[in-house]
């Protein structure tokens, strides 16, 4: 194995810094751009490629609540971006608050962020001067202990962020107990909401998907189903960034959200939507996709896994996950990740900036840094990997 | 002519409510998709299909530079929806100001609003308790002397919406004096903003297009050119919402706003702009399919305009508009606007509600009626404008 200045005078690069899909992955979806010119637009009355359907076209909508196991009238599907539902549910609760409650502007609100956690979710709330509460990954999800406590006691605590499904980034599919957990929180605050943010539901490595519980409908037993937001998209299934974003919640929610929308839209890009809903049909037929997929990102994670296990065999100052999901390896050095990444930097290896999967990018003990396998082919991996390794035991040294 | 109930008991339906372009103008973007599956999305480095290029795929911008007759730097290529870019410009002022000025919310904001003028540029101002002043539309635009009196005396006037060519819904083209006075404002608010929602700059009616002065490129030649937001989208050459919306700004506003939709997007549709910028071109592209548009409008609208000629001549409580572009005729009745609507609607013909092209839904003299002849066919037409000539007379009587 060569050494860091070996590796560093090869003068090579390596962008590991998001979780893009590689080349291959993107090739997947173009049967649907070549069947485009030969659907029919003319969903029943409305006419897709025409305005109207400020909800999304009906295919779309029953697509993705066959994805969410829920019911097409909870689901609005809008453009390709979920962060940009996400941020549109805040930006409309600053203003207008949720549901009749009071607007969230010029009040002290607060934000629960399991951490290590998704750097985008974080930005929104500090755009919005929302104070984050870093609250602890487990192995099964976050603690809820810190989470009842707080949203029970304290009414400025409006919201939580989750990625329950091979999160962002340690992997980790949110256990039965910890969404029981969820469901059964008893909030302070009326208009206290839990962001679901489903990013990777259906986006398993392995044939052997980790089964999530479905938060929605455990609300909706209790009659709680005002409480959760649920977005997904199509952004890691057929183009990123240019698919089809969903958001699942109540039907009170989704009035008072469309009152607002109806202002900003008249509608999302219907044609995509049909060309989306024709092309991958419904859950089944995701997963058909998705097994394309992982068949391209799975053997790139487990060279990422088997050079790990490798190195760091029997170093107790570094862990890393194994996920059977999504698009990260969290891997945790203690003390020395901002260390490891200019170091790797420097090699020509980018990483997301340590500290960035934490609120105000604090990582409290400087260890976690996002492994994002999915771009680099896999000699390119194979190289940011040693360059990685070879940073790690230059820190440690 | 038949009358009234004779009309009202044919029981036929016809909606005249919205600018939505017809059937037949929707076929005239399929070969669009027909070519989406053989375009080669990797655009230099950056593949369009990934994410990244918030400010849209450098094609796109050149389209829209070429529309608008300025530079690519100062264009940036979004979603379908040119509603969702003022929207949010809006928004962002709320909560952050614009370039370094005070945020919005909390403080009195007034926009100047010429009417009659787009009712969903108003909703966005109700929606923000923004205060609309209504200013008079005159025969080249809008009153200046109004215009420029309030905006240089007021601190609290922060913008002002246009759309300078072929207005909705009066057709007026804004003269060159009155873009050159637009240039010459000198507003006492730094942060005071002109709305060019410059959304029919290419939607002329006949071969002969009445030109409309650049007034980027006048603001520009003055040093003031971050006074003016210049909006444009495809909605109405392409498919109506499903299309790419684009804002010509200054690189100081560019940067401002960037920094804000950084946080909400990571990139726009770049897929359906390479399949946009691919199809229409450049500004010759896009002329060419427009023409194509108004060989199917321009009988419409002549029709309309010769049977109010015929059904109004010497009738002075009656007067109507003869558009060369956009979408609709302005048709004004003196005191029986509302009246009318209730009559066209009670007689299966339905119109946009009366007061809804004014500022809080009032009409001063309950006058102005929007006609969008666009989406019903000639006969459908012909049995909407006999309802609404008999409406009126009815009223009148």
């Amino acid at each position: 194995m060569k050494d860091y200045s070996e590796l560093k005078a090869m003068n090579k690069t390596v962008d590991m810094t998001r979780g893009r899909p590689a080349k291959e992955q993107l090739e997947i979806a173009m049967p649907m751009l070549e069947a485009a010119g030969k659907l029919d637009y003319r969903c029943g009355a409305q006419d897709a490629r025409n305005y109207g359907d400020l909800k999304g076209v009906p295919a779309a909508r029953r697509l993705f609540a066959d994805i969410f196991g829920g019911d097409e009238k909870n689901v609005v599907a809008l453009d390709g971006s979920s962060l940009s539902i996400m941020y549109e549910l805040i930006c409309c609760a600053m203003h207008f608050g949720i549901m009749g409650s009071k607007a969230w502007r010029d009040r002290e609100v607060k934000f629960l962020c399991p951490a290590p956690g998704y750097d985008r979710h974080f930005a929104i709330c500090e755009a919005f001067g929302i104070k984050m509460i870093p609250i602890k990954m487990l192995e099964c999800g976050p603690d809820m202990d810190e989470i009842e406590r707080l949203v029970s006691a304290d009414e400025s605590v409006k919201g939580v962020w989750c990625v329950p499904k091979y999160s962002n980034p340690t992997g980790v599919v949110f256990s039965d107990e910890v969404v029981e957990r969820f469901a059964a929180l008893t909030p302070k605050a009326e208009d206290f909401r839990i962001f679901w943010d489903n990013a990777y539901i259906v986006h398993a490595l392995y044939d052997e998907d980790i089964p999530l519980k479905n938060l929605y409908n455990l609300l909706e037993e209790r009659g709680k189903q005002d409480m959760i937001y649920e977005i997904a998209s199509t952004s890691k299934i057929t183009f990123a960034g240019s698919g089809v974003a969903a958001l699942r919640m109540s039907e009170g929610n989704i009035e008072d959200f469309l009152r607002h929308l109806k202002v900003r839209l008249i509608n999302p890009n219907k044609v995509n939507q049909v060309m989306h809903a024709n092309f991958l049909k419904d859950a089944a037929g995701v997963r058909e996709i998705m097994k394309k997929h992982a068949a391209i990102l799975r053997p790139k994670f487990e060279l990422v896994n088997e050079m790990l296990q490798d190195a760091f065999k029997g170093e107790e100052r570094v862990s890393f996950s194994k996920p059977k999901g999504g698009y990260f390896v969290s891997f945790n050095v203690q003390g020395k990740a901002k260390e490891v990444v200019q170091l790797a930097s420097r090699a020509g290896v980018h990483f997301t900036a340590a500290g960035s999967t934490y609120p105000y990018f604090f990582d409290p003990n400087d260890a976690n840094i996002r492994i994002a396998p999915s771009v680099p082919d896999m000699d390119e991996l194979e190289f940011a990997m040693q360059t990685l390794i070879a940073s790690v035991r230059m820190a440690l040294k």
